[in-house]
């Protein structure tokens, strides 16, 4: 039976919103593992409109919602409409959006706030024993509200994981079991059924991060 | 020896840009063939700005080459930049950026004028025989361009290829030939060393669009 899995996207750009090639690469996974996916971002506005090419914020002001929808080709809901038990799993591909949109990890580390949305969707799943997948840096969503969770963001203290070592450090202060797994590797919390993979938190070709993100979505339809 | 490959954006959404997916695709395959890749865009504004949630034009001004950057991940250049010396083969993803912000088929179909630097791209290629992989609408920048060609944006008369019956018929008053390939397969045109599959022309699960992406990539490998 097709498993029906919802991700939870953060924008559409690196550096303020979900990473494309992992939103992607999520989603190419997915379709092959023939999941029946409905795709949801929050209402809100974005933390930051960065120019990607210059690296810089801009003055614009743009929807998470919206911008999403770029990813979702349009087809896609508020993630307050996200009903648990219309869905077997959730996934979070990565990217800054997640850390400046669904939580303020990007400005504040293991003392931010999570989106409420976010942290009920999380919470939800978790309650009913259903699989949560997160990619790059969308595992410290995990660390915050699950203390004691074990998650990857990569491997520690290896340069090709430039800043693997701070996070693991900021996810082990919230309580939580950093596990070093390489970006073509993805972490079980068997206990939690959490799957992490650290994704472009890893310095690596293209393929090896699509790789690693299907290892993380075939573990999480294992275990929906 | 790793082939050097240009991929040319317009834009990052499938409804005002390149189709995020088909880019994406395009990557993550020539990354696996071991390909060195740059990425570039015309540095001009888009023809529209779209609510990809409502379907709907908004009053927003967005550049091709910053949104594209997106993709890129902020590793673009400008497509004036593009020095056809330093390449074995060039790809153009698709999107109705392609057909809005490269050329101007979206509202004047055959008759559509391309974006000079684009048409400087593909005659530059072109006259070196270097090989040119298209995929979705970007086949009709070829149509355009080089007469009597040949090009596949899928199958004629099948539900399964909505805008396919049209677009074949406007690319033969152009004088080219359209060859009818399913989705998981590229067409190649030898003479010219035009590849070309329909990826998004298709209603197809996703992973069989990555999949044809796939055999248009490698076959541009192939040839360069």
């Amino acid at each position: 039976m097709s498993k029906r899995v919802a991700v939870v996207l953060a924008g559409c750009g690196v550096f303020d919103g979900s990473e494309i090639h992992e939103a992607s690469a999520v989603l190419v996974h997915l379709s092959r593992g023939a999941a029946t996916v409905k795709i949801f971002a929050p209402d809100v506005e974005q933390m930051h409109v960065m120019d990607h090419m210059q690296g810089i914020q801009t003055d614009e002001k743009r929807n998470v919602l919206v911008e999403s929808a770029r990813l979702a080709r349009g087809n896609i809901q508020k993630l307050s409409q996200l009903n648990v038990h219309d869905f077997d799993a959730v996934i979070f591909p990565g990217g800054f959006g997640v850390a400046k949109n669904l939580c303020t990890w990007a400005v504040e580390s293991k003392d931010c706030s999570v989106n409420s949305e976010v942290k009920a969707t999380l919470q939800a799943f978790h309650s009913q024993s259903k699989p949560i997948g997160l990619c790059c840096i969308s595992p410290v969503l995990a660390a915050k509200v699950f203390p004691g969770c074990e998650v990857t963001v990569g491997i520690e203290k290896d340069k090709k994981y430039p800043n693997t070592t701070d996070t693991a450090e900021a996810i082990a202060q919230l309580g939580c079991k950093h596990v070093s797994k390489s970006v073509g590797e993805s972490h079980v919390d068997v206990k939690n059924k959490l799957v992490t993979t650290c994704a472009f938190m890893c310095d690596a070709p293209l393929h090896d991060i699509f790789d690693g993100i299907g290892t993380m979505v075939q573990n999480v339809l294992k275990l929906a």
